[in-house]
């Protein structure tokens, strides 16, 4: 019966608790199987309540379980004779139907787990997410989210690299999108938005972030619309939510956490500069230690595909077992938030696709 | 004889030098006419041979010279009846024909000036620049462009604004308006050049950057450039010239800029958290200025509308004397290295327009 209902897919609109929170990819990421292990030791004291499927190499991770208590009662152990090499191309990673990668979004497809982590290949991730998952009916294409710091608390952006072209009904659904990822995973009443351009003025940016601003403002979520908002407004937290596309999206994060890194370098050199500079550390430490905690990626680790018939979160390759954890923490803070259901209630307040896409040009 | 030779536009090409280095709008910025005349003091110290066209109010910045004894002796004035406010219109400036702005391009355009500095209204001076100045014949369109730090020393960055939709002929002019821009103004004799994009591999990004990267590596700069960079590489310095449109240039460089000033705001905050971290500050003060120093964003004022008919340089608005005088170093260089004959020489060593329109679809 249960079984039944899965497979018609309504554990997706939350009406169904699926046998797995979490499907977890084990085998992807620079430090796999270990540090997805210990991520997942970290994960389940966390989510004492949650059951993952773990998907990988069985001996292997058989092995490297028996070591953690709290992973090996929270998991269950699936086998996938294969791996997604970092490198294979999308269409590849396609084809190799028993990566352990494959079998994780499987079960989500099929209704076992409402979600999947990965700190794999990532385009393979994007690719086989939308095809075996699907994007949900109501939106064009789906966008790549995540959470960063800000001088006034986390700041969400999207979309950071799904799609490196965007038109102005993309940017809206992102918009709706992401107003949904801040209510369920910064726990958010009424989240502001900004749409990213060249200058603050109405009349600043090309055509398709216009239209979009107008589009918003003039929507459901036109109280919350700050309008545009600059590359400076990241950093300011300006807006809880910055809306852009894929390529501006990518430059940009990726920009803003290489300044913040060339910043702890130096720091680390002005620190061993001298004797007084490393006596001068010391006595700073503690406040020191919160900024750098602050600043650390690992908080921030879990870029999440949304805009699909379910959670599809993708960790960080290089991240350790902290990282990891953090990004199973939003992945479960998106199951039961029923994110997905939130994106449904934000589209159903817009008009109808044909009516938007009548009012705002591709 | 001098000024026939200077209306037919030859100062330009570097064969007559104009009676003035650069014509100076006194009357642009938050803090004009005062900051500009301080900035003035500065550079004339710095550049003793050089002489400036002061454009503004003749009445009131009289009276400023007169107590600034180094930018007397090395500015001529000329009366401007107007100034362009910071908001107004690009078109609604191109009509104000007795501007401060306006009066300095003019002497630029007249062969009066090799170049041009303003504080002000950044499209205006780009409107006017462009319609005054006049593109070169054989760029398709201006960038603008400015250096910031990195790990690794300057980096040079471009287009930053002036074009927010670009193809991949745009971006290959920018890329060799970027190499020139290097050479002259950083005085490196090989720079080394990436192309912005999601990712490093050749596979990446749209058809716009692989078709820009293909024609790059095929050309003259192919031995410098190094294929695709990504956000991060900005502030490691990972090559010496950053090429891209200008609505990602934009973003990326004031997502740059706002996480650095998120970092010297919250490093002070640190520093104030209490009576030992304030001690700290004091031990480990002299490495802490340098870094301070280093990342003055006055070190890096004066962002150059590149690919016209002279040198125009703009600052930004809310600098002070030390940013101003940054500014009129930048411009300075390009005038002495003669800037615009280097873009000239790299445009002759690629394939002929045609050809390359025939190549680089739109």
């Amino acid at each position: 019966m249960a079984k039944a209902l899965k497979v018609a897919g309504k554990n997706l609109a939350g009406k169904v608790v699926a046998d797995f929170a979490l499907a977890i990819d084990a085998m992807g990421g620079d430090h796999a199987p270990d540090s997805i292990l210990d991520g997942l030791e970290l994960a389940a004291e966390r989510h004492p309540n949650a059951r993952f499927l773990l998907v990988g190499d069985e001996a292997r991770i058989g092995a490297l379980l028996a070591r953690r208590p709290r992973a090996a009662k929270a998991c269950s152990l699936r086998h996938a004779p294969e791996a997604i090499p970092g490198d294979m191309k999308p269409t590849a990673a396609l084809r190799v139907r028993g990566s352990s990668m494959r079998i994780a979004i499987d079960a989500v497809a099929q209704g076992e787990a409402s979600g999947v982590v990965s700190a794999g290949n990532t385009g393979a991730l994007m690719a086989l997410a939308k095809i075996v998952v699907k994007t949900l009916p109501e939106i064009d294409r789906p966008a790549l989210a995540a959470i960063g710091p800000s001088a006034r608390g986390d700041v969400v952006m999207l979309d950071l690299g799904a799609n490196l072209q965007c038109d102005s009904r993309n940017l809206v659904e992102f918009a709706i999108m992401g107003d949904a990822f801040a209510r369920a995973v910064l726990g958010l009443t009424n989240p502001t938005m900004g749409l990213l351009n060249v200058g603050s003025e109405e009349l600043k940016g090309d055509e398709r972030v216009r239209v979009a601003a107008e589009t918003l403002r003039d929507s459901h979520l036109g109280t919350n619309f700050r309008g545009f908002v600059e590359g400076h407004d990241i950093a300011a937290g300006t807006v809880d939510v910055i809306v852009t596309d894929g390529f501006t999206g990518n430059v940009a994060l990726k920009t803003g956490e290489g300044a913040l890194k060339l910043m702890r370098d130096l720091l680390r050199q002005v620190f061993t500069s001298s004797m007084p500079a490393r006596m001068g550390y010391l006595l700073a430490r503690p406040a020191l230690d919160r900024l750098r905690e602050w600043m650390d990626p690992r908080r921030y680790n879990g870029a999440v595909l949304i805009g699909l018939n379910g959670v599809v979160v993708k960790s960080h390759g290089g991240t350790d077992a902290v990282g990891f954890a953090h990004a199973v923490d939003v992945a479960m803070d998106m199951v039961t938030h029923r994110f997905n259901d939130r994106i449904r209630e934000g589209l159903a307040l817009l008009p109808s696709p044909a009516q938007r896409l009548a009012a705002t040009p591709r």
